[in-house]
């Protein structure tokens, strides 16, 4: 059995405390962290070769569900090793969250280029900000069978603790990648054979009643302005969201949902 | 020209303190909170009468935002009694968002009994607890042309100021009531005619391939647990929401907006 870690002192963990605030250091080291007992299930199930370093409170450590969680995966030494249990203070001092579940993972990033990306269903995002609009995008498109995701460079950080929760565990099942100029990347996609659909405000055909050619990409823009006109000018095609009342938006994540929705029912 | 408030001893500002934080005596008083210009401006199109006091932050009262809202609102003395400026400091102090805009004002609720709500098109809400859901199904609701919104008394507080600022001025154009069983409600409401339907997970027909019969109602239950065994068992129809992957479930504000817009269609 190895040691309890009582203190900040241990390099390791001052690291996750690190890569939990910063971006840069996250895409410098290739890791990021994980909190919680249900996207760490996840974790195991999905993204099994991607675990790097497991830390438990101690009083989580006794209990049933972790018994459970170790009974199931952790089988041989090098698995173990991964392994470090951390005093109940101390972890609370490298979560997050604010009342923790008592298990935080550092996991390793897969990194997909853009051959790697199945250009059969795609969501384009140009500078989404929120996190939570980002995660319940990347939720909504696994289940809209949304093949994978390219975001523009100025996007909010998909590997940002709030964005892997509200994912809900699609994190590690979705392609995604950011590039480098979207307006490119619509380019390139058009050259491909993808047809680019566009959700805009002000002009396009009702998303409902288009009929998606497949593959197809959908773009969505930014929450407060949409998607810019350099990106919009480059589209196959305009769609817009039907409003009644007197809503001058909707939630990004609800219109890229509706769209994804209403292109999944399209072979 | 009023005086300028520098400091929480007064007591009209101490009790806007208190009506952010606590819902009881939000109630109570029939009084709410909103901060930003965004959702002011809102407030001054939509509920003009329901304004009860309006604070300005000293720096924000000298803006050419302020002075063009002024111009266009305020022409009488009773209305400009409303306002009162306050110094920085203590305007930071009675706001809840990081950084204030410098605007805030007290509203009085309107309030709504069962017969007040068109029963056209509704959405029936089962303890939602997230205040992001929760206003952005308020905004949604109204972009699909849902006439007004049911909520079971332990959903979240649809006057918490998370709330109010995700609705982005829904919140004064939707009727809305808090019901005291919900199991009620929806006996009442197909007793007048309404059909309901629940989204559900685990039977049922597909959203898309349903029929929907106006006047209808959309129920939505929690996002952890979904709709209780006893509601769900009183609904007329159950319909689902088709998943790819290995998702669980959608977001419940994702999952009424597929719902609501699909309903939409049909009149």
């Amino acid at each position: 059995m190895q040691e309890i870690i009582t203190s900040l002192k241990n390099e390791k963990l001052r690291n996750v405390m690190l890569l939990q605030k910063k971006k840069k250091l996250r895409e410098e080291q290739g890791l990021f962290c994980l909190e919680g007992l249900r996207i760490f299930e996840d974790a195991l199930r999905s993204a099994f070769d991607l675990i790097d370093q497991i830390y438990v409170s101690e009083s989580f450590s006794g209990s049933d569900d972790w018994k459970r969680i170790a009974r199931g995966y952790f089988s041989n030494g090098e698995d173990i090793s991964k392994i470090r249990v951390v005093s109940d203070g101390i972890f609370e001092k490298i979560c997050e969250t604010v009342t923790p579940q008592g298990i935080l993972c550092v996991m390793r990033m897969k990194r997909y280029g853009y051959s790697d990306i199945p250009k059969e269903k795609l969501l384009l995002l140009e500078n989404i900000q929120d996190p939570g609009n980002l995660g319940t995008m990347v939720r909504t498109a696994e289940a809209a069978g949304i093949t994978g995701i390219i975001m523009s460079r100025d996007t909010v950080d998909v590997y940002s603790p709030k964005v892997t929760r509200s994912t809900m565990g699609s994190i590690f099942r979705m392609p995604f990648l950011y590039c480098g100029d979207i307006c490119d990347t619509i380019e390139r996609l058009k050259k491909d054979g993808v047809t680019v659909y566009g959700a805009y405000l002000r002009d396009g055909k009702p998303y409902n009643e288009t009929e998606y050619k497949i593959p197809c990409a959908i773009l969505v823009g930014n929450e407060g302005n949409g998607i810019t006109d350099e990106a919009i000018s480059k589209v196959s095609e305009r769609v817009y969201i039907p409003m009644q009342g007197e809503i001058e938006s909707l939630n990004a994540a609800v219109a890229a949902a509706l769209i994804m929705y209403r292109a999944s029912e399209y072979r």
